[in-house]
């Protein structure tokens, strides 16, 4: 997932005036069942989650997308949905899965099983066999490709579904999922799966989507609610002769810049009027036409933040000496929710090896991304960049788009962000609710037209590394305050519970 | 060696109005010996050589530095110099060998000994083996690192003095030379050999030096000489947290940028200073504050070479549609020779791989050569570039200097380079004299004090290839106008006969 796994804010905010009145339990001890349920099926939860590690789908190199799918599709099935559909799109395939339980309340589940690429080479367990090591401060950890992004998480929620059917209780809310293999490249086709007749009428159904995650901040156990997230839009600029009537089409010796003209002298000037001189506020014509100011609210909300937050921990989870500006940690973290970025995530031209090499470069890329906040859009902000360019001159540098999406925005008096914070209460967590978080993933897709939910990331429990080497899962926890697999599964159940008492 | 071996200059300028007068030819036919002794020495000389390329030195990965060198002193015991011997430096040690024939002149000749990296998977024949293979259009060549750049030239030398021996022939100079195992990155410690006393000396005496070369052009067989090189300086600009405040310490996720300052930003900032808008002139404070613009002489000779080369030609050969600013090809070519350049070599920050990777790098690095004419100098260029930064706020952007040189010159009238027009014209070989090579090699070090001589790269043949895959020498040429190995040869014996006879 596009979200930034730190935990740049995991702080507390207590927040009991915004809970639902009477945050339901589950009846006649129910959970108690359900909770015994998942230790009895501890081992066949690890197993499972251990088998879909072994099957690493991965969009990016179109490896066994079909076979994941189908996996996804037979593990809804054994967690007791009734129906569970592969749905082919134009590049790999999805599935569509339901559960009904004859409750009045349906909640909807955005499961990804396509994984992040990953070198062997630079991991300390196998990055496919899921192995269990101790982590020092943490517990119990279970390594592998997938292990908190995303495969562990939504195995936790499969898990406490067959907690229920172990229980002999049924789910109190029905349940909707939908899955998709190409999360990791910017959910391309995702669309052409919610907007089936079928889905898209199931959906209309639920109370809100979540994708199953596990943010407890490690060492205080607090959970930050995020009320969407900014979008982003991943792009190359490229500079080459390709579309230019100068420069050379073949690395050249450099001897002749004297008298050609360089590629990656135009990439230089080209990226220059992005940014502001400090690199830190795009210049792109335009980029803050549709930008929404933060509201009163989202600035209190912030202002809280600040309050329960310490800027020196932060500053030293980052690995920074100052924030940007070194502006006050208020204005810092309102820059970190409202500001839109210009990122350069890669440069690569020419000779890129041990010292020099006299070339002069046929082609250099710079690999951007942008972060967006509302109400800018993908689209048109991809539109903006091209624009931008061609106004200066740089028609000749190709905009090549990759993945991307709009913000996305969830009320924060909706019923799903009343069940989360409710779940957590009972649990005994404290909640930060944050206006946005500053990374990105594909819930415009429910919370824009025409699904238009709220839909956000939920879950206790704790992991990290997503796309990073060595990724891994808290299984058992040495941290009262931080759950392991097995409560934050029983979290997941209790969370169902919530979604069907509140309306 | 740091130069083009495209030959954008390879056009003829019939000079003989320069030609010394009464050149000279060797005495009794004694040229017809060494040709059939050139001749019967040609398997020798041509295992000699490929005995040569199976034995890599490369300063870049401290390779094989100490054998090259022996082989090196070895190879000139074996073509008659009397004495060789290794001289160590504080990098790759060097050869000084001297071979007095009790002649009254004496001729400088430097040699390289070490090769450039090469990755043999980019290659169609092994590069240490030294295939022959046929090349459309050109005849029976050599593969190998080193082909043409630059063992193969300097074995031709070499196969010249066993051919003198083989006839009986006693060379008509006497010879001095110094060879270094550092030439490909960029000479650092060669003054350390060539200002010992006993070399110092020897050098004196020379009328000047040359480093054997095949330089033809393939297709006319014209010859280009150059009085003089642009000297160059290598560095990289790094912006990282290194020096800085501000940035973070490792790669981290790109949501963050909203907070933390980017080094990327900050080098394309930086870069941006550099050059005009057009990414073709130098903006760099003071830059042209030495140069000395080119004299009426030097346009002149220009405006020939702009008369007798075809501007079409050179466009397809360099592989591009046009040049800077659309000038004419007299502008052209005065820009090759009397523009500095700022060449961006490489770029290289964050994520490189293909699509993208939502990252904010903690490093970003920019790999410069500049182009040097006189009279910059490599010293202060590179105190100039400091200061330029400093002065715009870039203190924290450092700067890895690699190697470099001053520009060297060589007077027209100078002995050398009239006993190189003589060779030529002897061998029916058209000459264009140009003021300067745009490349760069360290002729400073004979051009400029202590040493004070004419120098230059001197030889017919051809080869091409030099740091690219699949190097080659021609060995036999198909071309009537293009000489092959046993006629280059033959060529460097009747060179030394000139230098004998022009004072």
């Amino acid at each position: 997932m596009e979200t930034d796994r730190r935990g740049l804010l995991g702080g507390a905010v207590a927040g009991a005036a915004l809970l639902a009145p009477g945050a339901a339990t589950a009846q006649g001890g129910d959970m108690d069942k359900i909770r015994r349920a998942v230790s009895a099926g501890h081992d066949e939860a690890i197993a499972r989650l251990r088998q879909w590690i072994a099957l690493p789908s991965i969009a990016a190199e179109n490896r066994d997308m079909d076979k994941g799918a189908a996996m996804m599709a037979q593990m809804a099935r054994d967690a007791g949905f009734q129906q569970a559909t592969i749905v082919p799109t134009d590049g790999a395939p999805g599935v569509f899965a339901t559960m009904d339980n004859g409750a009045a309340k349906t909640l909807g589940l955005y499961f990804m099983y396509d994984v992040k690429q990953f070198d062997p080479a630079e991991w300390t367990s196998p990055p496919l066999e899921g192995r269990i090591v101790d982590k020092p401060g943490l517990g119990k950890v279970l390594v592998g490709r997938g292990a908190v992004n995303q495969k562990g998480p939504e195995s936790a929620m499969l898990a406490a579904l067959h907690a229920f059917k172990r229980a002999g209780v049924k789910p109190p809310v029905n349940l909707v999922l939908v899955a998709e293999g190409e999360e990791e490249i910017g959910s391309p086709h995702f669309k052409q799966i919610v907007e089936r007749p079928e889905v898209l009428a199931a959906l209309k159904k639920c109370s809100g989507v979540i994708i199953p995650a596990m943010w407890q901040d490690p060492t205080t156990g607090d959970f930050t609610i995020n009320l969407g997230a900014k979008g982003i839009v991943e792009l190359e600029l490229i500079a080459s002769a390709d579309n230019w009537d100068r420069g050379p089409t073949r690395d050249i010796h450099s001897s002749q810049k004297a008298i050609i003209d360089a590629p990656a002298w135009r990439l230089v000037k080209a990226l220059d009027t992005l940014v502001s001189e400090d690199g830190n506020t795009p210049t792109i014509d335009g980029w803050f036409d549709k930008v929404r100011p933060l509201t009163a609210r989202e600035k209190a909300l912030i202002a809280e933040s600040a309050r329960v937050r310490d800027s020196a921990d932060a500053l030293r989870q980052a690995g920074v000496k100052k924030w940007i500006g070194e502006e006050s940690w208020q204005a810092t973290l309102e820059r970190l929710a409202a500001m839109p970025t210009v990122n350069i995530e890669g440069l690569v031209a020419g000779y890129t090896g041990p010292g020099g090499k006299t070339i002069l470069p046929a082609k250099a890329t710079a690999k951007l991304d942008f972060r967006l906040v509302p109400n800018q859009t993908y689209a048109d902000c991809v539109a903006k960049v091209r624009a931008h360019l061609d106004k200066r001159g740089f028609q000749e540098i190709a905009v090549k788009v990759g993945g991307g999406y709009d913000p996305t925005e969830t009320a924060e008096d909706s019923a799903l962000i009343r069940a989360e914070r409710a779940t957590c209460e009972r649990a005994g967590v404290k909640t930060t609710v944050y206006p946005r978080l500053a990374g990105s993933w594909p819930g415009y897709i429910f919370t824009g037209a025409p699904v238009s939910l709220p839909a956000g990331q939920f879950g206790l429990g704790h992991g990290n590394g997503a796309h990073a080497p060595d990724e891994y899962l808290l299984i058992e926890s040495t941290n009262p305050k931080v759950m392991g697999y097995d409560a934050a599964t029983a979290v997941f159940a209790d969370f169902l519970y919530q979604v069907a008492a509140i309306a």
